[in-house]
């Protein structure tokens, strides 16, 4: 209840209160605050400001009323549930360049709606985030990712907005897995309201979660807070799609603080769409670059867990050829075959050389023996340029 | 003379034939090599194979015939015009893993069609190239470049082929800023046969060159030899696309390898034609994303040189903007004005901060006075989210 009423008082992440309450516990806190006892002037000035005209611990019973009708529930960390992933937030400090981390600190309490355990929910998950305004390039590799990352039990994680956030929860949900709206408002305030529909399926198949009691409203600021627990509840971060001022570059800049698997997705530098994304890419040498699914588990799993589906070790990879092999292989003709006498009069090199190489090349398949010769497999297509 | 015959007894970058070139002088290096005098049993061979029907010397003196009627000349390291920077090749090491470099020595010679002097053409020169069956995107985007570089008074270099290279020399042409070909045949072989009006316009505005004298084919494997000259004759190279397996992801190994600018231009991850492109990027940290022509010429120009054009210094600019300046700027309404106290109340946070960064966001033009309250500037959209 106190931790409830004390979400009401201050926003999330307030660091004097997140403070106050790891000290001398949520009850004392509450306490303390609404006799003016705090060491924050903004904080006093606003505990006044919104005490005048109700009572904070009445405000948090009837919230607790109306989460009881909806069937949702609040988590604290005393709970089971609890995300333990969320506490690191408290030591973020978002850089050394003069920024503070005003509303940076754990949440005090989460509202959730389904039947999902929160710590279970997050253990194995990532975030897909990006533009409201998102293109059909968007929208498509954000269903390609999510449903993927659902299909191989991987959690979704998202806010509620339209664009990149919906499509990611319509794929996980399609993909028969586990998606999560972690939302700026009441968990039974749908917002936008043209994403009702979806959050009901998200409520039956996944989790709804708010820091915010139900009721609250969707106030514009409260999207930079809540993007801090979607950074720090997740293995890792995708963002697909980020106009240069988007909220989801913030968010991306709460996950390189908390050193998260940090991927972005790129595209035309002609989409503005994009112009977020790369400017993401520039900016840090954390934030990686993905461009598939496999990338994104390789990033958040554990190490090899994904690397056994590639078909081909490095080594026979085309791209990856030494320099000898790449001279033989160009110099195969694109019909008909060579002999190795030949492709060593046309690579520039010795026989010797040519038939160490080519017996490298035909266990990668990249070769063929054919009438007498060496030619190109079937619908292979030489580099040339 | 010498020089020319012996870029015809082996091809250009031949290790061994550089080292003794450089060590006795390429008379010297001719006579060796004729007289089957040399430590690499692969060299022999090729020398054997190739003066079994005919005189080097000879060969020599018809493509110097060929080339003075054609207008070309030939140009040796002694020349004052020789572009020094390519002899950077001669401590060219690939990698470390195994990989050699066969054929990375300097050229021992340069054939030039063209009334500009190759040290002051290569000077200020960026490489634009990419793949011959580029998109309309990866035309697009090569045009704005090419086009933007050859403005500021830098030369475009590239291949000849269709696409990226064919675009890029257009573009320089339509900026009349100077292009260079860098070709993997003679000066007098179009190729591809598709651009020879185009290369009759470089030949005359700009340079058609080669290693290869008059009347050589554009075999194959001749054009990873090439790669090299393009890498390490400019001041940094941007590959737009590139498949998975294309030269343009050869010339970048280069590149990198030379610790020449390497910029990568992304586009989206549906595309095959930036696969190579993404691959590059992910690879290697040294390849910078460049995502307009401004980002490619702070690569390669002098520190700050072209900085100034930026119209506003980084603490203004609204995608980095401290937090509280953010929540500040997120409480202002879309419509209409608001009092410092109400922006304060809805972005929780004190008066006086919220005073202290309406000045700064003043400043900024992020924010106006207005109606005797703050407001978004005309046309300034708020980022939400």
């Amino acid at each position: 209840m106190a931790r409830i009423a004390l979400t009401w008082l201050a926003e999330p992440g307030n660091r004097t209160v997140w403070a106050m309450t790891r000290n001398d516990g949520a009850p004392a806190t509450l306490d303390r605050l609404l006799s003016g006892d705090n060491p924050d002037p903004a904080l006093r000035a606003a505990v006044l400001a919104r005490t005048g005209s109700a009572d904070p611990r009445r405000l948090a019973e009837a919230a607790l009323r109306r989460a009881k009708r909806l069937g949702a529930r609040v988590v604290i960390p005393a709970d089971a549930e609890w995300p333990r992933r969320v506490e690191e937030l408290s030591t973020l400090e978002l850089d050394s360049g003069g920024r503070i981390s005003h509303d940076t600190r754990p949440p005090l309490c989460l509202w959730v709606r389904g039947g999902r355990l929160l710590d279970e929910s997050f253990h194995r998950s990532v975030a897909v985030v990006g533009a409201r305004a998102a293109t059909g390039y968007g929208n498509h590799v954000t269903t390609d990712i999510a449903y993927g990352l659902a299909e191989q039990g991987w959690s979704v994680v998202s806010g509620g907005a339209f664009g990149i956030d919906a499509a990611a929860h319509r794929a996980a949900l399609a993909a028969g897995g586990l998606t999560v709206a972690v939302l700026a408002c009441g968990v039974d305030r749908p917002y936008p309201v043209g994403n009702t529909a979806l959050f009901e399926r998200i409520a039956d198949a996944g989790l709804l979660i708010s820091e915010w009691p139900p009721g609250s409203d969707p106030l514009r600021h409260r999207f930079l807070i809540r993007n801090r627990v979607i950074a720090a509840a997740t293995v890792g971060t995708v963002v697909v799609e980020a106009a240069a001022r988007s909220g989801a570059v913030q968010t991306m800049g709460r996950v390189l603080a908390l050193r998260r698997k940090a991927m972005v997705v790129p595209g035309p530098i002609t989409s503005a769409m994009s112009v977020g994304c790369h400017r993401l890419l520039r900016a840090d040498p954390a934030a990686r670059l993905v461009t598939n699914l496999q990338q994104v588990l390789e990033e958040v799993g554990s190490i090899g867990e994904y690397y056994a589906d590639s078909p081909r070790g490095r080594v026979h990879d085309r791209d990856t050829l030494d320099e000898e092999s790449a001279l033989v292989l160009e110099a195969v003709p694109r019909r008909g075959v060579a002999s190795p006498d030949q492709l060593a009069a046309t690579a520039g090199l010795s026989l010797r050389t040519v038939l160490r190489r080519l017996s490298l090349l035909e266990m990668a398949a990249l070769v063929v023996r054919r009438d007498g010769g060496i030619a190109l497999p079937p619908r292979a297509r030489p580099p040339g340029r």
